[in-house]
């Protein structure tokens, strides 16, 4: 259907002025294209609490919403609740322009350029930038959960977890070790947390 | 201080490495760039109620909010009193992807190429995406102010209000009823209504 | 065909160099690929006189001109007889370069930054840029046919025009009125006349 | 001027709505910004007859026409008297889409993918679109002036005009004869016409 | 399989997170993508000796090396023996970069604008930067063979070789001589050394 | 400089043929441009060995090598000493294809979308792609100095090596640790051998 509702954006000129077009999208008559295809309703509720970071995750990225594919626009969300953490993460292809929508947190990005923190505590309405490919995060500070909603520049951000990039596949221990200065051991109990192997 | 924000994401390469960087962006020292220049609480509330449509609107473009300046971004926010609508518009630069933060709303948008109205009623949590430089709208259909926070997929997404464009210059009213086949007292009324002469 | 036509753009590197390639693309022997694919005679005429703008339209877009697909560009004809319109519209993904070809026109645009009217006469070799996604029109001057062409800067520019969009749908005359400020009395006329309903 | 017309497009979201605007762009009051930024009369008229060629040029380009600049379009004419040729060429930044204004002209150009000429006679109304970077060339078929308006899919297309490049400058003729394999008395022959030296 | 290869790149979001992914590449199960599809060794030889340049090619752009399709980058190689020589040559579609890997070369491009010649000596380890769609060339200096490395902007840079895109083809010699207007006996004389016909 | 070398890119159409042109590029005089702001030497040596890994850098970044500014490519140089790691890092802006011009190493990078490992041993002459935004790694493997030269799709490709950005700031202890579940122990032991503080 995302291919559907793709195509329908490049459709013939003057189209209202051509009375009898007879156009197939993909495999679908046009007319199967609905106003469905352009929502989500999949960021009204989080994802189930992961651990050990006390955060749900859901994302209107275009592999779960294709409506957005190929107009460079997406959004996630992040509960966290009390304590929660959003671990350090960051996105190969997009840019972040994160809204409090409850709560308040600390979020913070690592610059590329100077390896410099940038940080703030934010509350509800409050937007912060976080600038493509680089190492951010965000944790709650207080008593209630705080709720973050994300867009993104892209249909297709991608995201990478540091805890899960190291610690969740088969890279052997020694190796991360090596790459990261990291200690053997503890490369091997977070491997263990995370479920990697080696 | 954009500038700054900007060029600090292109600075030197191995940048920890080197130990006596002197560097200069712009007129400030980069020491003056801080988390503050990635943040904004513009969104935090809303504009005045513009009549007639009895909507509240705020940005978070670039001219607003500097740091998202070139990063393909930006956001804003509608609040519909009961009643309150959001007239039709488009943004010539970026695809919208909007998210109802409370209330309940009918979306909707006028698709170029068949000209053909796909339009929805949404809740809190839904997303709808509006595809680049084509006609929507929301109202409100309940009894509580309905706020609708969207972000777009350009950093300066511009907007163009139909009846702002129409109604509000000085473009003689006989011109806008050959251009649109608007009856010519039909336009002369709304262009009382909206500020327009001629 | 298009798609013939764009592979062929991205075969190999040193293939002048190469004897004995064997290549194929999509189901078309490369041989199949000849000076026509590139070729569009479609802008030699225009189209049908429109009502009631009097204007005959013809397009060269990657719909009806496959051989621009992929290539940024396309171009479209507007012919006016005395007293003809090229009513307002938009391209959602495109600037519009006009030429005059023949006689004399008005031409304007309104921005979106500021709903200000930029409109001048354009007379045969005079050319005119209409900033992507922004209102404009053209409207013959005199008393022989005047003729435009533009080039747009995506193969795939598409349009929007008002009176199409507003009134050529099923999009209810209480909504159309609701969220433009128009009478309803308006919107049912004009329905009437660009064939919507509701 | 150019530079305010940009800026121009990237005002104030919501400009209308702002009463008292205050806003400068670069040292010009916005006042200074009027229809005549986006006008350009340059391709009204032909360039002199370039010789050896036959061929007057007149373009659109944004150094000529500052209104198109950072909008992905301009334009150029080339008007071939009898026996005129534009000689061969190819634009480095831009697709080229000719439109045959009047007369007749044979229009080709040489793939990159495979050196394979596609090549066509085009008469008045024909459009040809000619890829990216490869070489093109027309010239006149018949007994009349036969001009071509071409746009381009940038603002900027830049052009290397062969012989121009080959024979224009201070190349020493035997690098020329070595790099091309054209014979040394060749490239001397053809520098002494184009105005090289060495 | 460089299908495959780049859809692997926009997967699930979240993914390490969602434990029972289903999920199919083109015709490939997921597993079948390996290491060995971001990997080419086709650099590590030249191409046979090209007469009468004395210089072995070999390419890494996407129709060789499909894992870097769509990632805006490639590369080749040229290995000049002694007296060797890259003859005239421009990308349609990229910028290069050259490396010397080995010995010295001179390394010269013609600008567009300007016509002007920008060369220099290079020897092993310099670098030169060579814009996009502007003619260049390089030939060895020394006694050894010479080896570049050339990166682009692009994974499917083009090349358009002058002698090839001239001499290799059927396009008549007296139309060569026309567009170019070199001696139509030169034309004749490269035609037969190069492979061309008419 | 670097301006100097990109405005001239963009001067007037068909300058050949323009004889008395007067051009200035921002402060200079266009002779001022010449063949060495297209060149640069600084990868013909590495930098000094970057503790505690035995691996000098040297870069041709656009801050670095301005001739590259907007031309969408740049290079950089590793050379790791016998035991010697590049370690873990990743580009925000660029895809990176590296290849080996001396000895053997182990090149890997961790996919953004499964968190899977795609590692392999390099050759001289090899090459492999790194999808930007995706952390990646090398290291040697002989007894030899193993040197690799890296393109990027990007002037400004940017780098975030892992170490730097959690250990060479300061951010506090105890927030890295929260953020990515290191035992602090193991954050204060790095940030002492990076140079961070808190």
């Amino acid at each position: 259907m995302a291919k559907a509702v793709l195509l329908l954006l490049a459709l013939l000129p003057f189209p209202s002025l051509a009375l009898n077009q007879d156009f197939c999208i993909a495999d679908l008559p046009q007319a199967a294209v609905t106003a469905d295809d352009f929502y989500y309703s999949g960021l009204a509720a989080t994802g189930p609490p992961i651990a050990p970071f006390n955060v749900g995750l859901s994302s209107a990225f275009a592999a779960r919403f294709p409506g957005v594919n190929g107009l460079g626009i997406s959004a996630a969300r992040a509960d966290m609740a009390p304590g929660g953490v959003v671990p350090l993460h960051w996105h190969p292809l997009a840019t972040e322009l994160l809204l409090v929508i409850d709560g308040s947190m600390v979020c913070g990005f690592i610059s590329a350029a100077l390896n410099k923190v940038y940080a703030r505590t934010l509350h509800k309405g409050d937007l912060m930038v976080l600038p493509q490919g680089q190492l951010h995060y965000q944790y709650n500070l207080g008593n209630a959960t705080a709720v973050a909603l994300s867009s993104y520049s892209s249909s297709n951000p991608g995201i990478q977890i540091l805890d899960f990039a190291l610690f969740a596949n088969d890279l052997p221990s020694e190796v991360v070790s090596k790459v990261t200065v990291l200690d053997e051991a503890q490369v091997r109990k977070l491997k263990a947390m995370f479920g990697g192997s080696g």
